[in-house]
């Protein structure tokens, strides 16, 4: 089976219920390299939509539940009817089953408001190969910071910025990893205006103090991070502290590790930090990857 | 002839001639209720593209220099190839010439990354019929004020933010929008976190204090505004005195006069701020419509 394999989806009401080939009907398989979207998409209009990126790994995807609560958490936060989730995971099935049951995959799933002035969202699934990432995971990424202009207390006071979601508007974040490439760097992590550590462009941040492990406080106007929550539970089960707070700036320049972490690329050690090195956990990276590979629900 | 109309275009290089037929070569016309883009464009994954929207009144297309000056801007703050402003030119004579020479339309000019790891961006226009915007130019909007979370120097500090760019990236510019509709309000501007007006979500600002007009400096964090550079050199030729400055939340609510100001909706005045009422400066109101109506270029 080729990839990329697209679906369009028609989206159900969130309490449609399966009668064993309803879900079925409201898929629609169509060639990638064909056009599928109207101009008046509002996702292409104005980046009007939540989507969410899921690994699959030799046939099986990862944490697909976790990835669906974020999609209709997105979908509230943005106003958008909330997402049939029974539905939403036939399709991620219906994409397992139809494309490669070896190596390393991305699927997207895409849930746009729908075209202009028109009834009803626009939703589609896109499977495709996913880059190699086996070597970032062996050799880590330089990283620099980048202010992202709001203060820690933004998303709570000011909910319309929408931080809490993962919209489709990220010409921002593709902006900052444009930025950090022209800086000699491979990746950026935001900071607030404040001071704070918040998060990569497409990853959350986790440090290491001695046997603490640390992430941002999911309030500080980041997204809550599906690859960082399953890595905490992993390192809680085998005994580690783990904690959410502010982490200052400084904090993450006097880490004892700290790694970038994602769905597709996983757990990439930070190298460098503004020029600076960073030390490197090895062998915890390398069992970070290892676990994340490993099939996860 | 029919409304929508929509232009594919293949992007040529900024300084690729005109040969007399290669412009209208590198236009396509598509049906806007047929798909038209591919699922993997960037427009429509990440909002990553810019755009402009200009007005077309009685066949005239209206200040189209200075909306593809802006694009080029746009382009150029996203690290986006240079558009050939003469091809995009010929494109928006093409649809005039197609569309209908009486009432207000509106055409769309988007320049989208293209498609993911594609070679080159994706580029079309796209002419629809204008809402009717009589009502509102004679009641005026009621507006609310909001934060945007970003002070007034973040735009130099940070240009990774795109202030200064019209992007695709409109998710939080909507997501105002309906908070305003929720608090029974039409329109919104949002404010800095230190307390300055900066612009509303699809509109520029415009202030009176006795026989002077202000608008916010182009600097704070804010597109400079079409409509509202017209408007000035309107009013300049009229005598009045026109001032770019930073212009407090208080300035705003004390003005004589507000209006917000764009290329279809034209000049509207604010009735109410925030719960409170706004004087009205109808004649002038009066005025500034008739001007944005005749042609110019």
């Amino acid at each position: 089976m080729t990839l990329p394999f697209t679906l369009l989806i028609t989206p159900l009401a969130a309490d449609a219920p399966d009668d064993g080939s309803w879900f079925a009907g409201t898929f629609t398989e169509v060639d990638a390299s064909e056009p599928a979207l109207r101009v008046s998409e509002l996702s292409t209009q104005r980046g009007d939509g939540v989507f969410e990126t899921l690994a699959v790994v030799n046939g099986h995807a990862q944490e697909v539940q976790p990835h669906l609560a974020r999609l209709a958490r997105s979908a509230e936060i943005c106003d958008l009817p909330a997402p049939n989730l029974a539905q939403w995971s036939a399709a991620v099935s219906t994409a397992v089953q139809a494309i490669p049951d070896h190596g390393e995959l991305a699927i997207k799933l895409v849930l746009s408001r729908g075209v202009e002035n028109g009834p009803s969202p626009t939703a589609w699934l896109h499977a495709s190969a996913a880059r190699d990432f086996g070597p970032v995971r062996q050799s880590g990424v330089r990283v620099v910071t980048l202010d992202r202009g709001y203060d820690r207390g933004v998303a709570e006071r000011a909910p319309w910025l929408l931080l809490g979601a993962k919209t489709l508007s990220y010409a921002v974040n593709m902006a900052a990893l444009r930025e950090a490439h022209r800086r000699g760097a491979d990746d950026t992590i935001f900071v607030s205006s404040d001071g704070y550590v918040m998060e990569g462009p497409t990853s959350s941040v986790i440090i290491r103090h001695g046997d603490m492990f640390s992430t941002p406080a999911p309030s500080g106007a980041i997204l809550h991070g599906t690859t960082q929550t399953s890595l905490f539970e992993y390192l809680e089960r085998h005994g580690h502290a783990v904690s959410y707070r502010d982490i200052s700036v400084e904090e993450l320049r006097n880490a004892d590790a700290a790694w970038l972490v994602s769905s597709v690329r996983l757990a990439v050690a930070i190298t460098e930090l503004d020029g600076a090195q960073v030390p490197v956990d090895a062998p915890l990276t390398q069992l970070f990857t290892e676990y994340l590979l490993s099939p996860r629900d």
